[in-house]
């Protein structure tokens, strides 16, 4: 295992405030990040440097892999054209198969199948009739969502009867989609998971997440957990690592239900569920990532805490003014701005026991 | 109290590790930093904006000036000129009058004295003759300081038997000196307090310091203190900052000795002894200070642990490996390159009780 020596610069695809806290992190263990960023980049207030250029932009593309040492990414959808022409000058963590697969949700959902691991149940969905099949085999409610770039709730309706289906296919504009069974779940919770380029698995502890308008609102630790569904999401997490030759953090978000834990979905990154990490642990996920990625090994993550993150979304960040001076509250803002309504402006731990 | 609203710009004077750590603790309150640093400057790696001018710069000054709505500082010895002229474009926080006192450490002494507190028994030294005075007064052993720009064990030299006077004076080349007593304490102690725009004062609970060669080594928390020692140390650092109508954190540095705290030093900024609140408490020395000077209310610094702080001074880099894979143990590197003996590279945070 080599690991990046002090003062070399990581490169970070996407500039919004997990670039900011991963650099930051990155700069408690003597690293530099430059951030490469199509658009606004709050990570730039504390980078090293910033490309603003798209990811269509082949000379800025090549002068950034040229600057770092080694790149990783704080989301999961850069164009494919642009991954090939940076895997070819420096290494990228967590690697390509990890991104290929959380980048499509059919992909995302036969590999975890294939491990063993159990999801909803799917299907794949390209027109109409593939749409009225699936919900006739699946059942409805369900949840009809394009296989790739959607997020916080975008590019997914929910379908309560067949009435809906044809309006719901018109609303994907022809893009490939999944419908998704209804998963009757007691609770939902995430495992931060991390792995280091030796091959070491550290998981912090499941946060139990509760999410409104498809937008993750708050995470809680402990997540209300058996000893064995505890130990089961973390197996379960370090196998889905293992099975990728994974390098760095990823979120795995998982239902807990009478029939035991399924898999929703996997970020090959580190994770709003995993903003607690900063209030409850010695190392968090930022600085977990950043040693995977620069071949160091993995920190202390043990939980000395209880916590409750809370997004601050849209005109949440009004309530900036109170919770500055609330007891056990650490403010985190992101620097973007205006808000706007869903926008994540920033967010608060809170911690409950010391 | 007015507040600097978010996306606002931070200007600091001076780039090092202090530099380093406030403007990361400015972008959690979605501020910007903006350095100004005549030398190499750790502290750009992540700051917003870094201008590499010398203080004679006038031009420079302005343009800094311009482009941030309030200016700190994280070193002492910024030359007069260059405050006079930044003070006339925009706010300095603390204020001239704190920076001038801790300049100079007769006026620093005079100062103490007047508000009734005790600090080491001293003499102004302008000559071999007056020093010769001075330790028939005072008694050796003492110490022989240039009254301005010594830090970390610099520009000082003990003095133990009289013979040692003419090479003791010889050495200070002409400067300025105070000759400070020798005072036998049980132990040095600092109390990190805050004070903000409207007045309020909140301190840090007070850590033992061990110095070795003149540098900071380690603080302790909680140090050895009963509580009425616990209770002077902070209503006498408050006193300080109420005087000074200060608006920042300060260091205050004490000795504890059986006839009551005296005050050793104060400094007008963040704090090496102070470095153990970022695995200690909700709201750190950093988001303290940032907090201060951007009119902010001051936030929860109540310790929730034990912590013993431990420098990392020129080789002691090469430890990191180790360290990395120690449990409760939170590193932090400066980003500064090649060890140098007494040159401060990191510091860690080891948590000993939660």
């Amino acid at each position: 295992m080599t690991d990046l020596p002090q003062g070399s610069t990581i490169g970070i695809l996407g500039g919004g405030q997990l670039g900011r806290m991963l650099s930051v992190a990155a700069s408690r263990l003597g690293y530099r990040c430059h951030i490469y960023e199509p658009g606004a980049a709050p990570a730039g207030d504390v980078a090293y440097k910033v490309t603003t250029a798209p990811y269509e932009d082949e000379a800025s593309l090549r002068a950034f892999a040229a600057s770092v040492d080694v790149i990783t990414y704080e989301f999961e959808n850069v164009p494919t054209s642009a991954l090939d022409l940076l895997e070819s000058l420096k290494p990228i963590r967590p690697n390509r198969r990890a991104l290929a697969i959380s980048q499509d949700r059919i992909s995302e959902k036969s590999f975890l199948n294939d491990l063993g691991l159990q999801t909803a149940p799917w299907a794949a969905v390209n027109s109409e009739a593939d749409l009225k099949a699936a919900a006739d085999s699946l059942g409805l409610p369900a949840i009809l969502k394009t296989t790739r770039l959607g997020y916080d709730g975008k590019g997914q309706v929910k379908l309560d009867d067949a009435a809906a289906i044809p309006a719901a296919w018109a609303a994907m504009n022809g893009a490939a989609c999944i419908l998704e069974g209804f998963v009757a779940f007691d609770r939902e919770v995430s495992v931060i998971a991390a792995r280091s380029l030796d091959g070491s698995v550290a998981c912090f502890d499941p946060g139990e997440n509760v999410h409104r308008d498809g937008i993750l609102r708050t995470t809680t630790v402990p997540a209300h957990l058996t000893p064995a569904q505890r130990s089961d999401a973390i197996l379960l997490a370090a196998r889905i690592l293992n099975a990728l030759d994974y390098v760095g953090v990823m979120g795995v978000e998982l239902f807990v239900t009478p029939r035991g834990l399924l898999v929703n979905e996997i970020a090959p990154r580190v994770h709003n569920s995993g903003h607690w990490t900063q209030a409850g642990c010695t190392v968090d996920q930022f600085e977990q990532h950043i040693r995977a990625v620069a071949g160091l090994p993995l920190g202390d993550g043990n939980r000395y805490a209880d916590v409750v993150m809370e997004n601050l979304i849209g005109d949440d960040v009004l309530r900036v003014p109170e919770l500055l001076k609330a007891r056990d509250t650490a403010v985190h803002l992101y620097g973007k701005g205006a808000p706007r309504p869903g926008r994540k402006m920033g967010h608060v731990n809170r911690i409950t026991r010391g």
